[in-house]
Parts: C-alpha cells; sequence; structure tokens
C-alpha cells in the first residue's frame, strides 16, 4: 500500500469544512458583495483568527470557493451523468454544457469578474479545461472549419461580465441567453 | 449660418495638440506603460501643470488618446474606402473590419485592457457601434440564424486580452488571427 500524503488534522479539516459552509450560506443569502469576514467566523462559530489563517485573506477564501465549485463543474461536464457526461452524443453534451455555465457564470459572476481582472486567473486551467472539452465536442460533432476560434467565440459567449452585461443592460435572460447560445453552437455543428 | 460653438481658445487648442501628439509619439517609441507625466510635458515642451489642467490625470489622457483613435477607426469602417468601406461587398468589408479591429486592438491593449476593467467602457459607446456594424454586415451578407450572438461572438475574438494572450502566450501572430477570424466570419457567413 502506498504511503498517504499527510492529512490536514481532524479539527483544522472541520474548521475548514464549517468556514466553507457557512461562507457558502451567506453568499447565497445576501451575496459576496454583503459579507464580511466577521459575518463568515461568526455564521460558522469559528475564531476570525482562525479564519485568517486558513485563508489568508478575503480574497483568498473567495477563491478556494470558486477553485471547488468550477472542479465540481468539471466533474460533471467531464465524467458526470447525460446529458452533460459522455453518455449523451456530442452537439446535445455541447448545448447542455452552454446551459450549465450560463447558469454557472451568474451564479458565480462576483467572483468571476474579478478572476478575469487578472489574465492568469482569466485564461488558468479551468479555461484551459473548458477549451479542450469544447473543442473535442466540436471534434466529435463533425464541425469544420478553424475548432480553435470556435471553441473560443463559444466560450466568450459564457464569460462571466458578458453573461451579467446581458441579463442587466440588454434585457436577456439565462433561458433567452441559452436558446442564443444554442442557434451559434448548432450552426457551428452544422446541425 | 448657424451659430458656431465656443471654440477654444488657440493656445488653448494649440498645448492640446501639442501634449497629444507628444503622448503619441513617446507610447509608438518606448510603449504606453513606460511614460509618465513629466515625460509627456517635457516631450511637448509644455509645463506640466498644463497638462494636469487640459487632461485632469494620465488616466484622462489615455481615454482622450483612445477616443481619438477609436473615432478614426469608426470613421474608416462606417465611411472609408473599401475594403473597410461601404464601397465593397458585405463579407470583404468584415474581413477587412476583422484585420483591421486586430491591428487596433495589439495597438491600444494597454489602453483597452485598462478600459475593459470597467463594464461601463468595455459595454460603451464604441463597442455599441461595432456591434451594429458587424451585425448589419451580417445580416447584408444573408446570414441566417440569431444575429446578435453571432456578432458577439466575432466581436470576442477582437478583444483586446484575449488578441493579447493570443499573441503573447498560444503562439498566434497578428496573421494568423486574421486567418482564424476569417475562417469563422466565412462559416457563420455561409460562404
Amino acid at each position: 500500500m502506498p504511503v498517504s500524503a499527510p492529512q490536514e488534522r481532524g479539527d483544522a479539516a472541520r474548521n475548514r469544512e464549517l468556514l466553507l459552509d457557512a461562507a457558502r450560506r451567506l453568499i447565497a443569502e445576501r451575496g459576496a458583495d454583503a459579507i464580511s469576514m466577521d459575518d463568515i467566523a461568526a455564521e460558522a462559530g469559528v475564531g476570525k483568527g482562525t479564519l485568517f489563517r486558513r485563508f489568508g485573506s478575503r480574497a483568498g477564501l473567495m477563491m478556494v470557493l470558486l477553485d471547488e465549485d468550477e472542479r465540481a463543474s468539471q466533474q460533471a461536464f467531464l465524467f458526470g451523468p447525460p446529458p452533460l457526461g459522455p453518455d449523451a452524443p456530442p452537439l446535445e453534451r455541447l448545448l447542455a454544457f452552454g446551459r450549465e455555465r450560463l447558469r454557472f457564470a451568474h451564479t458565480h459572476y462576483p467572483l468571476l469578474s474579478e478572476a478575469n481582472r487578472d489574465p492568469e486567473t482569466r485564461y488558468g486551467a479551468p479555461a484551459a479545461v473548458q477549451r479542450t472539452h469544447v473543442r473535442l465536442l466540436l471534434e466529435t460533432a463533425g464541425t469544420t472549419g478553424d475548432l480553435d476560434i470556435q471553441a473560443d467565440a463559444l466560450l466568450a459567449m459564457l464569460d462571466a461580465d458578458y453573461v451579467h452585461h446581458q441579463l442587466t443592460d440588454m434585457g436577456e435572460t439565462l433561458e433567452s441567453l441559452g436558446e442564443k447560445w444554442e442557434s451559434l453552437a448548432r450552426k457551428l455543428c452544422g446541425k
């Protein structure tokens, strides 16, 4: 049996989960902008010192939350049940991916918008995984032409700042954006 | 004859042009990040106090420069000679627009990237004019499907941060990006 990696001590791991759960609850209730580190520590019943020791800063905590949700989203579109996951045809997966990521962009808008300010996170690991995924679905669906720019164009329409602008200033809804995205994806796939 | 609007006094207008020309020269030589307000005032032979009175701040001066170049670019694609302007067929105009705006995104990267940080400038007047223009060219070219999202997808591939990332991290050139953009535009227009 391989030697296991050093584990977090039980109470540290438990505090981490308490704090992340508390932050998620408060963000869902009030929005990310409205909550302070004090609020999160109080909600979790954990000292503020512990909160800062675990996550360094408010921005650090927010990045951990976003990272965990990105992993769950990746897990769903790479390995999850259909229509997102591998047991559905490529075009169906692509359309489900668009709708799923529109929702993700909307619910994670404050965190993603902040991450967008820094090109390293904007074009970082989650973006690269999504690019590979969409490009592969286009390819498997038999799409012609340059697939790199078609994947990038589809993904740009799921960008959090773009989605926010469409919802806030252009009178769109998640449903209408999903239909527009489907129209673009079908056109590129020739279906 | 209509009454003319109040004109800037001669010396104020002259100083404004001296300062803008000096700023353009220095940006072309050293890049926007490397120049200070002191450099610009010295290059123009104008006092630093005058520079700040005219433009308020470094950011103010940069926005004036960007705004003037955006107007010149708009003038060219709305009313200029072909292939950008109205005397060419719509697909040809669209392809010329893509190549022209890739160059614009590249040469104005620092200013546009800063403007992108603020959704009001990112989705402000120049972006709205470009959206209307591209949408109209798609329509005139007989493009099928939802034209809003196709125009937005094409424009997203001309975004300064995206272009910079492609040139800096992805091994693309303005020429190769122009070809990819052409491939996407032709596919959307069905040509």
